[in-house]
């Protein structure tokens, strides 16, 4: 079921098979919230108030850290899906969207590991590809990846529209490099504002570190000093080939074991410990009763680095196994 | 025939066939000068002095105007092929490079059209789309597209190293479009000081201007002005939009006839004519005997754009005719 503050797109959502039915579902399992991220908590806190206390509440904005501050509950948990289709509102509808997607979920102190579970495998059984992460640690790494390189894409394109009115050598001359690095300005502004405000801290400060980039480049060339040219572009150029270029294969990857007591907080504690570390949780299950005090939490990290999350673990008291993850993991 | 400062380099193109023989051709046509940019004048002005009086000398470096201004002679014309494979050297040849792919040439008030038509109709025979503008505006033009993008994506590669060292957890987040604007910043930096340096007017000014957008958007950022952040945005997006996605059709192009003097300048004058005015000169050539002393040359622009570029021509006293041009070019 579905509610929207505009009657139309509700009833293109109805004639659609998008939502079976209008209004506001009280025994709802799992409340998507999907507005723009300035009234994200405010649409949250609403619906955890409405709905049972097993329902879990999440979102979909771009940027983390200020609904997760501002809906304190064990049973919200922030979401980021990194997929979307150039159409617009409901007409966008598609089931086959998050397949192969990252989602990701921004688990913390107060989130509850039962509403975890339970959202992820719902996200999981669309296709999806769930990553944890903190919602620090995801607004930061947003803001590098996606918020930067979007403003900087949108001030490449106003500038050669402003110094090139022959478009079409500009194209000509553009090849494919050009277009590649312009692609995302084409895309509709409006979730951009509020991204921008949301975000305002990391993406101002990366905003003054590309800066110092393009100065340190800019100076190079003034001084005429091709050597340092080549050495920027040559240390740029090992940075960029760094990049992997692929999901490692499932050969690479370690699968922990972590008892973990059943309670808010014991999730936040593993995420927070590898982002720490700068391991990166492929992966992360709950395997336990619902009723039961214990669980055991599943991890799936880099297999290279699991000697030293195993360590890390133990120095906080947690005992862990691990073994190299396999295709075929029927085989525990 | 084809000669190299490194003999094992020149081995390896007679044993792959490249060229046939080693050494200096004094009877040669078209020499190309393929050394860095830093020593093309001298090597073109080489050329030049070793060969006969028909010999036409061209370069492919990526900057036109220091190397037009070094070699004022009617028998050179500055190029720069917009097309390139991984592999460097001679283990890269592939006759098949320039297939489709754009070539620039830079006639200028001293080239001689009798050259210019050797070199453009051997260009066409590689498959290439060759088009014609002055160096200053190659020069221009190429600094907004390519030179500033490739700092760009260069800063923003050191940046995403520099902050975040879980390179796995910035691939999934980074999805395509970081990889889409870092891609350039990966290709080897061998011809990227000399390119800096020698375009360093352009690219200086275009990195100003660019500095300026960006702290455009920084204040509208810091101001939590979102209206402001849409709007900015929203221009971008046209700005983008406004980029041709494709070459125009035969149909929507004109072919003009404009009779010539057969003599250095008169060539230029179309192409300065014709750049002041913004229009893109698809192709040009150049119908006459090389021993007349009258030419036509044909010129090929935008439809849109015929009756103005007609005007111009006739107020500096150049009659034209035009068509559209079509598929079937025998029916003249």
């Amino acid at each position: 079921s579905g509610v929207d503050r505009d009657p139309s797109r509700l009833k293109r959502a109805l004639e659609m098979g998008v939502v079976s039915r209008e209004g506001f579902d009280r025994e709802a399992e799992v409340v998507f919230v999907a507005t723009p991220a300035a009234v994200v908590a405010e649409a949250a806190l609403d619906a955890l108030s409405r709905c049972g206390p097993s329902a879990v509440v999440t979102d979909v904005a771009g940027v983390k850290r200020p609904v997760t501050e501002a809906v304190k509950d064990p049973r919200f948990i922030g979401g980021h899906p990194m997929a979307g289709s150039e159409q617009e509102g409901v007409e966008g509808a598609d089931g086959e969207l998050f397949v192969g997607a990252t989602w990701v979920l921004t688990p913390t102190e107060e989130t509850d590991p039962v509403a975890y579970t339970k959202l992820r495998a719902l996200l999981v059984e669309l296709g999806a590809d769930v990553v944890a992460l903190s919602p620090e640690r995801h607004d930061a790494l947003v803001a590098v990846v996606s918020h930067l390189p979007h403003l900087v894409a949108a001030s490449l394109s106003r500038l050669a529209a402003s110094q090139a009115t022959d478009e079409a050598a500009l194209l000509r001359l553009a090849a494919g490099g050009f277009r590649d690095m312009t692609r995302v300005a084409a895309g509709h502004p409006a979730i951009w504002p509020d991204v921008c405000v949301a975000n305002a801290e990391e993406i101002l400060s990366n905003l003054d570190r590309l800066s110092g980039l393009l100065e340190e480049i800019r100076k190079l060339i003034v001084a005429e000093d091709k050597a340092g040219i080549y050495r920027w572009l040559d240390e740029a150029r090992a940075a960029r080939r760094s990049l992997p270029s692929r999901i490692p294969l499932p050969s690479e990857l370690a699968e922990f074991r972590v008892p973990i007591a059943d309670r808010p907080g014991a999730l936040a504690q593993l995420t927070t410990l590898a982002g720490s570390l700068d391991i990166n949780i492929y992966d992360l299950e709950i395997a336990h009763s619902a009723e039961g005090e214990k669980g055991v939490a599943i991890l799936v990290v880099d297999g290279a680095r699991a000697s030293e999350l195993r360590s890390a673990l133990a120095a906080v008291g947690l005992g862990s196994t691990y073994r190299p993850l396999e295709e075929e993991r029927s085989g525990w």
